[in-house]
């Protein structure tokens, strides 16, 4: 039962990255082929080096499945994308799923690998913004891990609520949903009030200062 | 026979690719450890990402002939770089030959660490490209794989064409060679007569519609 | 005894370019948490690379106490780093240190898990540029590794000492300190004199020449 339900998750996170990097795609106006590597690329990044960084075989590797689907949903976004008008707000919404979803998931991935709490956050963190960075170094966009509201922090805090939920011996299925609902209510939040950290800032120049 | 056929194609995209990248450093200006640097990077690099996600020993790890010959290319094209009439060209078709070998080997590769058909593509892919995209990021260049003419698109054309001969019986020689042929004509003709696949476009904007 | 010193320089070499990540990090401005994943990505970089191509567990995937020295280091420099007459500097030798300690320490690590000579030195190079080359690129920033004084040299300066004088039997303290005061003297001379190794020209053109 737990297994059906991570799984059911971990495919949509896959999907809604894919179809980010889809976007990306879409915005360069690539061929197709471009729509399916950088959707494929942005769908599996996470969790391609998750994996190897634990020392597992890589998921995608032993169950083709994956990369068919990755394949076939860039195929539907190079056919179904026109609706300009709302597409950069698209993107941004199922980043924020696929972030909540696979900082849990990576976090979940290492506790079952016999990682130490720390790591484990870690992971999360990594899974969830790795797919990511790469969609928008190749695609040439600004790189969201970058942008001014909360982003890396959403996944950070989805991680750990899912890891002490989980030391603290909280049912998985619970402690899944609740590292998840979290995490994409913090973005969410973000993305719709602005919401940022308060930000490094120099020290006001005072009179007599070197010039930087 | 097949191992050595195989092993002198495989040899052959390495120097193919490091010529690519010690000719970005040349359009850099950078001094010799930057070519070295950049050459073997591009040489190795998609074999590299091959090898760990199929979770096998980095192949030039137990074989230091690798690294002595991509840094022995690179010193040599720092030396011998000097026509500048023809370097860009040079590197792009250099590109192709590698392009077109690695799709093969990557894919061939992957059928023998028993890798299913979707997988071997992608890693033909994979291998493929890594090593240029990693030589366009640090060289600063606009990365190829971004380009309007086909480039993946030849890549994937030639690790289907070798895992398909291959799941029919083919004998590997043909396989390997017709997946080549196949691969770097698509791209050299791409080169030559500015190839495309359609691309995205985007619905034309009727009156009343919703700005960007 | 000796595994007390390399581990110790590891740890100052970590902290080092953590602290650079940071620096990076309060360049662009970026909240605190962003300071901790710069930081951290930077810091454990190199050396999670060498790890993964060696074919190594992941130094910090069993010891948590590298993640949260980086965490801890990121968020002294976000609290810390108000002297901005002096930030980019403090950035460039931070790293010459880190840069240098590195080199051996990626190289010994090799050595230690039975590479040759040649993957030995290739391996202290990619431990040592790993984490600066993944910073520059998520920070936006130009990268140092093409920047126009020594940088890539000297850490193969250092990683070719080491190697060198382990082979011929070197107690591996003195190869260690050696291969490391190498490296930083060489980063350091370029740094404060502008040392640089002769770079790429193209010949003079010649009047009939082709266009370029």
């Amino acid at each position: 039962m737990f297994q059906t339900v991570t799984s059911a998750l971990d495919w949509l996170g896959i999907i809604a990255f894919t179809a980010t990097g889809a976007l990306v795609a879409s915005r360069k106006q690539m061929d197709v082929v471009g729509f399916v590597v950088l959707g494929t690329v942005t769908g599996i990044g996470g969790g391609t080096l998750r994996d190897v960084l634990l020392g597992l075989p890589v998921f995608w590797i032993r169950e083709p499945a994956y990369l068919i689907t990755c394949a076939l949903s860039s195929v539907l976004v190079f056919f179904a994308a026109h609706s300009p008008e709302s597409r950069y707000r698209n993107l941004l919404w199922l980043d924020a799923i696929g972030l909540a979803l696979f900082a849990v998931i990576g976090a979940e991935k290492a506790v079952h690998a016999g990682a130490d709490s720390t790591v484990a956050v870690a992971m999360g963190v990594i899974t969830a913004t790795f797919g990511g960075i790469v969609r928008d170094l190749l695609g040439g966009e600004s790189p969201v891990i970058l942008s001014r509201e909360i982003y890396a922090s959403a996944a950070l805090a989805g991680a750990v609520v899912f890891v002490v939920l989980t030391a603290v011996g909280t049912p998985r299925e619970l402690a899944v949903g609740t590292g998840f609902a979290i995490g994409l209510l913090i973005r969410a939040a973000a993305l719709r009030y602005g919401w940022s950290l308060p930000r490094y800032r120099q020290r006001p120049s005072r009179p007599g200062d070197p010039p930087l």
